[in-house]
């Protein structure tokens, strides 16, 4: 439709004309302010709001716009007079609007008058949506799930950010390769580190060089099957496996999410082999399958089958792989959904809740193998999902007497004994959805074991190391 | 009073004893939450509220405590058993109020029953200071400044907080040694660095890789003249200095704050060597000033005279160095305070404005020279300050034609404009203040700019590099 020389103005139009389409009202888009960490002074890094960032296209702060019939309306402060002493000299409003194509541009004062009929979206700081719920009388609240008009913004903005134009993929492809080099830089260092942290640090530094950050919390740990380990003290034994989970995100925003599990020894052991490809096998078939018009859910259910069947064949499991998934025998080594949208935020849209994960009319099941699926959609050009199937030994799972005399005899408890030394393995790429199938973003990052091993840096008999 | 070896409850014990004879009202204090990102479920890494890290001595999440007559109460709900799979098992309330002494501990929703005349200090995080506003029925926000009883907490615990104890110690001077470690990386790595960022990345990985955090936005630019200059776009060129603000924050809170300036290309230019050595010089005779009953005011105007001195000395300033600070003169170049308190915050308890910064019926100097300064007490043995002098061409200042015609005979701007080469050095060290005089934290990174030039590794002409 346009070419990747399209300029920033050109792009925001195309979007903002888009949404014309949709809805018949303003729609008024904060772009948020920082939040205090310790101190008002000392805040968290900033990060603007993804719907603003989407129309706006550039990271700013205290500001927001208002879109109508396809017009951009700016609103923001000039600096403070004295604030070149801090913080040097920062364009004014109307280098801004300028820059971003903005067809008016006021002070934020003035956004007042402009607030009638005007729909709007919930950012996550607290001084912003004070300040939405006083302008617009009426509570914006990040918790809330956005009513009315509000909610007819959010289903029309999901409808456009769902697939990605080709401004959002120049974005998404570099996070997607910085991404890439991270993981490289990570299993380099895994040689010499002694902590989970300095790995992290490896691979966050990466991130950090080429001044983008990380998407959200990285997960660098040896104990993979807690999902969401956000610590890094543990020490790196040989015998671990080491499973990170880390993206970059871009300037503007946009991110990329990867996840590898790596030997800490340089080697998969035999066990940690056969459950590395099991869990490998699942997520090439399901990149296989991707492509327009494919269901999101049949996908999980494609991974969840894989690796039964895996585990059927190493004895771990015993029956037949379908009915096995129909009873949920999947969930207990992989208890989450096979991935998510991926966009401006690492789970796009999701501080829309559902609206955007679930298709009109589709909810969430009930079903443990299927609670945590964070996508339920047919599949189309432009979207990009990740895909991370994963096996995990959680002991509040595999531990609980409930679950072990349910499935005592659909699991051999004592052939997975020896599968021991595997506590938690996860494999993701970002996936595209093309008009021809899909396009592994990812892709220069190995996912074979033996090519893993590869990316560890060993000190080589034949080289003198210090 | 005790050792280094003194338990985290006999620490805590003593700390809230010394509480107990300041106040006679008991104090709750909120850990807070963490604060989202993007989506809820994507939040900045969590950081404790101090006040509640001073009196917990750990990091908890939704907790509270509460402080009567030396008795600790701990109020937090147990982990939701789902909580096990993505966060793993985590510490049970018993567990934790052994870890820390609590003498009692119950579920947070009892902390309902214990209310009653009590004080507290204001978090960061909505959710939290909503809690507390509901809890007590009165508005506990961050940015109002603490009234009645609550000021009276504040008072109370900033005269605990102003000197820092052994346990104290042993965590700022961690602290302090990681920092130490981080700015050598950074001019280890600059010559190779082509961006700002990847000097910040290199000094980030080596707090990170210990497993601590930042403890406030690092500053590592070659436009030091922007004192808070969040920014690392910018490329390195050979004749640039790289001014690099940044500092450690242990895993309990405790924090260090450390700016060395370097040159680019390995060594400074004369004009830059000049300007180096004023700073230094001022750095130096700051610290060898420092001992108790010494006025922390006069620290700052000893900075602005040995600046002043230097500068008349090099012909940029004309006049009597003491008559030029009297007029302001040094704030042309130097226009922030000598320096601010350091503890668990990097300007410790500034969350209570200037309670702690301010000795009892002291206010900010409305001067120009004076406004910026952050601390204004007589030194005790025990407290922790910064001392960080400063050489800053702000174009905002220096081009601001009132102050240029204000200022002309004073100003040699014919000779300035020979120092171009110089937009901003600042040298800062941690300083504790010690029975006999001080003792620098932060010693062990040199200041001396022949020792600075030794740390950035040049490729040498009888090593083979790639």
């Amino acid at each position: 439709m346009y070419t990747q020389n399209t300029t920033l103005p050109e792009t925001l139009r195309h979007r903002r004309q888009k949404l014309a389409e949709l809805i018949d009202f303003p729609a008024i888009l904060w772009s948020g302010g920082s939040s205090p960490r310790n101190f008002p002074a000392n805040t968290f890094p900033y990060r603007a709001n993804s719907h603003f960032l989407y129309f706006a296209g550039i990271s700013l702060q205290n500001a927001a716009i208002r879109l109508e019939g396809g017009n951009l309306q700016l609103f923001i402060d000039d600096p403070h007079p004295s604030s070149a002493l801090w913080h040097g000299e920062t364009p004014t409003r109307e280098e801004i609007a300028a820059r971003i194509g903005a067809d008016d541009a006021r002070p934020m004062a003035e956004l007042a008058d402009y607030l009638e009929n005007a729909a709007t979206l919930s950012v996550q700081d607290a001084a912003t949506w004070t300040q939405q719920t006083q302008l617009l009388d009426r509570w914006i609240l990040p918790k809330n799930q956005p009513e009315g008009i509000d909610l007819d913004l959010a289903k029309a903005i999901v409808s456009l950010r769902l697939t990605h134009d080709a401004a959002a993929l120049v974005e998404l492809r570099k996070a997607a390769a910085v991404s890439v080099q991270a993981h490289k830089a990570g299993m380099a260092a895994t040689p010499k580190a002694k902590l989970e942290a300095e790995v992290r640090a490896a691979m966050e530094a990466v991130i950090m060089g080429h001044n983008m950050t990380t998407a959200y919390t990285s997960i660098v740990t040896v104990h993979g099957e807690v999902l969401h380990n956000g610590h890094y003290y543990h020490s790196l034994q040989p015998g671990d496996l080491l499973l990170a989970d880390v993206g970059a995100e871009t300037e503007t925003g946009w991110a990329a999410d990867i996840t590898r599990t790596w030997p800490i020894s340089g080697k998969f052991s035999s066990t940690q082999r056969d459950i590395y490809d099991i869990v490998l096998a699942a997520h090439d078939a399901c990149i296989e399958q991707i492509a327009p018009g494919v269901e999101y859910a049949d996908i999980h259910l494609l991974a969840a089958t894989a690796i039964a069947e895996g585990l059927v064949d190493l004895g771990i499991l015993q029956g037949k792989p379908e009915d096995l998934v129909k009873m949920d025998l999947h969930a207990l080594f992989f208890p989450h959904g096979i991935g998510h949208l991926l966009g401006l935020d690492v789970h796009d849209m999701e501080d829309l809740g559902d609206v955007a994960g679930y298709d009109e009319g589709r909810k969430r099941s009930s079903r443990f193998g299927l609670s945590y699926l964070r996508l339920n959609r047919p599949l189309h050009p432009g979207m990009l999902v990740t895909i991370e199937p994963g096996f995990y030994q959680v002991p509040a799972i595999l531990n609980d007497p409930k679950i072990r005399s349910q499935y005592q005899y659909l699991v051999n408890w004592e052939r997975l004994e020896q599968f021991a030394d595997v506590r938690g393995i996860r494999i993701e790429d970002d996936v595209l959805v093309t008009e021809s199938g899909s396009e592994v973003l990812t892709a220069a990052l190995p996912t074979q074991a033996s090519a893993i091993e590869d990316l560890l840096e060993f000190p080589k008999l034949s080289q003198n190391h210090d």
